[in-house]
């Protein structure tokens, strides 16, 4: 049985979850709701090198995304954030579709790497 | 090429697919379309608790988690279940969403996890 | 530190992503956007098959699949296609809901196997 590492629980989930060479991280927002599509989605990604930090990979080494978004009219947006944030060698699999999202949070994106 | 374990096939899916040390589980919903967001997350819950034990695990075991809800406004009912079933020390990444579910369908879960 | 495999990368995503024995499909949409949901399905489920053979693998070892239909009533007709498509020995995990898609597109699918 392998050892899975827990990283910053709150009351509902983990930030990230490491198990062997798998990091898992939950749905990451925003925390100034009040910035568009495009700064919301750069402070996502700002968090997400953090999580990633700490269980131990980075950017580069990301393998699949699920880009929520509230509404996919702005994808653009996200995207301009999206590609300045990642380098072409290094993009992951990914979705991006239109939910739901707790109001004001225009996007939230769960990522799982490698390390 | 590592083998797989496909549990309980379905028409359109297994409800949990195994495969060296991960398992995968499909969207579980309740059987009780009757019941409210809180009744229908607890039997969600016990319906996963019973597919990841017939692949080898349990639910200190999960990494991650997708919550699809078909009313975001009551997605504190669903976490009063979900805390109620998961230790703080057990939590794994999660993102929860609102989708379009089927009718009378107000939640739907997809975990995975390790064995 | 394992090796990543990125297939066909866009501009913002991976087609496909290898690591060790897991790949991970990107969200994959039809590109004639004027067929209906079986055939926009059909389409899409052959682009799957395009993407695991580049990455070495094929659809009898999916191990999860995340289906996402702008039009939740047309379930049916998208599984149609799919269990056209599967046999019923090799069903992956899979949650299927209504979510808003680029207009045009009825079904966009992603997928992680094993290889």
């Amino acid at each position: 049985v392998m050892d899975i590492e827990r990283i910053k629980p709150g009351e509902w989930n983990s930030r990230a979850v490491g198990v062997e060479n798998l990091v898992f991280l939950s749905g990451i927002v925003a925390d100034d709701k009040s910035l568009p599509m495009k700064g919301q989605t750069e402070q996502v990604l700002a968090k997400i090198d953090g999580f990633l930090a700490e269980a131990g990979t980075d950017k580069t080494r990301l393998l699949s995304a699920a880009v929520y978004l509230a509404d996919l009219s702005r994808k653009d947006e996200m995207n301009e954030a999206w590609v300045a944030w990642l380098d072409k060698a290094d993009l992951p699999a990914r979705a991006a579709v239109g939910v739901e999202l707790t109001p004001g949070t225009l996007v939230e994106i769960m990522v799982c790497a490698t390390r």
